[in-house]
């Protein structure tokens, strides 16, 4: 099964967070589940915050790629459409909110759990929550937009 | 002249985003101006999102430690005391807010300046603003809190 991100053209797949040709980049996979969309990621060592506990930017940074992936892949969905048809579709943040409800331990495989909220032709709104084991660390709201066409490269 | 990450104890220091002894992490460095805090981080090629432009979850983070890192220096002022008297004192956030105004590009020193706002002795919201040159990119919102004993390390 192909991630949202795997359907990502070559150029814009440089994502820190889930470009899969950034290979110092997180390269986060997302995947729907029913009417949910969800994402897989061990932490390494070097994510930490204090030791022993994954650093909140980088939960920060999954909720963002997992956000605008998810509504891309919304996007998609509503207009009825295959994500590798043409043409590409893909969102930028325009705002994220995240809560951090519980420290999140390292070593343990967080899921990242997203609905998909508001959805327009050009916006979506996604929350997303994170979980390690049963543990929810962190709750995220991410506003997502699609992509300015200045922002293609050229 | 130190700035605020320096004066972490050594084993509060491996933060991937701000800590000095996390070779794979940002190193951000926050100092006072004034009764404002300033940052100042140079994003790295692979720190890409849209070729061209900065990662919105680089912002993120960066946002996040200098919050931190603000909201500690603002806790040792209003007590009184130099950042390297004990007991050590450190924040982690709660929750953070981004709204990013403008794409941010690649190749420009990015300057974080942070605002000190609602203060208590456990608890720092502060604003940061982050800008490439005289372009307001985006706008953050971190709530800060003392961090809890039982993230010590031991």
């Amino acid at each position: 099964m192909k991630a949202f991100q795997d359907y990502y053209p070559d150029e814009l797949s440089h994502c820190f967070g889930c470009g899969r040709n950034n290979p110092h980049g997180h390269q986060l996979k997302s995947y729907w589940e029913g009417d949910r969309t969800v994402a897989r990621f061990l932490p390494e060592s070097h994510h930490t915050a204090i030791p022993g506990f994954v650093y909140g930017g980088l939960i920060a940074s999954l909720i963002d790629c997992h956000g605008t992936g998810s509504a891309a892949a919304a996007m998609y969905r509503a207009e009825g459409r295959a994500m590798d048809s043409e043409p590409p579709l893909r969102c930028v943040t325009a705002a994220i909110h995240v809560d951090y409800l519980a420290p999140t331990r390292m070593g343990v495989e967080l899921e990242l759990r997203g609905e998909i909220g508001e959805l327009s032709p050009r916006k979506a709104i996604i929350s997303v929550e994170v979980f390690a084991l049963d543990t929810l660390c962190a709750r995220g709201r991410v506003v997502a937009v699609k992509m300015p066409e200045a922002m293609l490269p050229h």
